[in-house]
């Protein structure tokens, strides 16, 4: 298919040329990036909302849950799970996959899974430009479902406009989820199974943990109570997304944050970039000859300090 | 505690003295590359094995029935778990802590969790620095367990020596498996949970894809059966492991991946540093400008094209 075909049947939200366009995305086909500069123009209409949480919490029901209040409104949904265990992403058990079958079934849900490696590199990148065709093909909401592990997956889940941490009884104290960067990233705090013991208890955990926290804006995360496998919680979850949202795109946050997520990706590209050049034969010859002497005696502090030196004359 | 004399007592296998380190190494603490430095001459006599696997798989299980063997040979075991869902990191419930009580008793064992997420980032290079130290201390054997999920996950199994790929009957098809690049990395395959059903097909599921994948060298990863939680077909995995690391070592090849590693290490640091020096006050402020002037109009590929080239005049 021509470029220009291409582009025009996505904004049209062609499912097919979406999914071709996912797939030059994935591999790296030569005219991906030409595509990626058509469609820049038309980018920015969706709203995006990062689900993450450890693995079993709920998130992949949770996220099917939300995804039927927004088919309500009559907005157009995109999922994007980049989780092995999410049904989504075909990581669980049959019985799973039969009750997403709901929602694979609506024209107006594009559901999109992504392997955790892009052989090539740059997951987290290529999530986003994923996301991007699902905006310029006219979806409302994208959705991406991660587990909340992993730096790829921290750095997705960043790349969402809203990011809800999803917890459960069973993760036992919130320690870990501190650890993990958890804290810092959500903008909505879900506890999910909250028919399970220990809920209560571990609600007001977290908020202590919150408000301990300073605030960077005049949004305070709160936490909320969901049982997704049986629907409950979820309108409240979406009510409070639609507040964010707002306080977001009222208070200048929204266009603050787009901005700095360009500025982040064309640093990224600069840097590449950057390493491909700098990396000439000359150099890589230095390097190994260097690595060859002197393997034995510096560690690679010493030699990436002193190689750096010789390096920059040339 | 002065750098020398953390040195000495690391050598000696202090474990205040280990800890420590560790503890220099996760908060970046300013004296960590000194220590590094110094440690670096002594490294090298440890052989490190990677187990990695879905979340649920049994790998803490299996960890720590391997540990027992290696220890019946008098061997000492360090393990840095990387994983959310391993009791060894506290990840998991409280029934599994306990069951990891004996190991954590042995003062020739050495257990290390690392939070899924280095604030001030390089998890994967400070899980290999938190393996230098043990490996200065004297351990002879390092475990790393990983969730095998994510770049970060991948690059630390990468790291080891040996790395085990685990998989369980009911992660389904092993297509995800091969989609994460599990496949590519793993020098041997254990099928855990093998008196579950499917064991048997997914074995032959598994040897038909190893079989089509060509070898890099003349080593053949074998698939094993293993039951972890009855103590079943680990000491056959044992001995696996044992052959795969004279295999390495007569046929050199040890020797070339270890020096792999330092490429790529000295490579990062080169990079880094080469970040630092390019983004310059007077850069920086051409990419504010750039940014503000023409982020409607261009797509992030076509601003870091135009970028690089105004950028490198200065």
């Amino acid at each position: 298919m021509e470029l220009n075909d291409l582009k025009n049947k996505i904004l049209k939200g062609d499912r097919l040329a979406v999914s071709r366009a996912m797939t030059w995305i994935e591999n790296e086909y030569d005219g991906y990036r030409d595509l990626m500069d058509a469609l820049h123009p038309e980018l920015g209409r969706a709203y995006r909302i990062g689900v993450t949480g450890p693995p079993g919490a709920g998130k992949s029901t949770f996220t099917n849950q939300l995804t039927k209040i927004f088919r309500k409104k009559e907005q157009r949904v995109g999922i994007i799970a980049i989780d092995p265990t999410s049904p989504f992403s075909g990581g669980a058990i049959l019985g799973d996959r039969v009750r997403m079958s709901d929602l694979t079934l609506d024209r107006n849900v594009f559901i999109r899974s992504m392997a955790t490696r892009g052989s090539m590199g740059g997951l987290a990148r290529q999530a986003t430009e994923v996301a991007d065709i699902l905006d310029a093909a006219g979806f409302d909401i994208i959705i991406y479902e991660t587990v909340g592990v992993g730096q790829v997956e921290l750095d997705i889940a960043e790349a969402a406009d809203t990011t809800l941490v999803m917890i459960v009884p069973e993760g036992g104290d919130i320690i870990q989820g501190m650890k993990a960067g958890l804290m810092e990233i959500g903008d909505l705090f879900l506890l999910n199974k909250a028919d399970r013991p220990g809920a209560d208890r571990l609600k007001s955990d977290i908020e202590y943990v919150l408000h301990l926290k300073e605030s960077k804006s005049d949004w305070y995360p709160g936490v909320f109570l969901t049982i997704s496998n049986k629907a409950q919680g979820i309108v409240q979850v979406a009510e409070e997304i639609e507040k964010h949202r707002k306080f977001q795109t009222d208070s200048g946050i929204l266009e603050q944050k787009r901005n700095h997520r360009l500025k982040k990706r064309v640093e990224t590209l600069v840097e590449q970039k950057l390493r491909q050049f700098f990396w000439n034969g000359q150099r890589q010859q230095i390097l190994n000859r260097y690595l060859d002497e002197s393997k034995n005696n510096l560690s690679p502090y010493k030699l990436a300090e002193e190689l750096l030196g010789e390096l920059l004359d040339k």
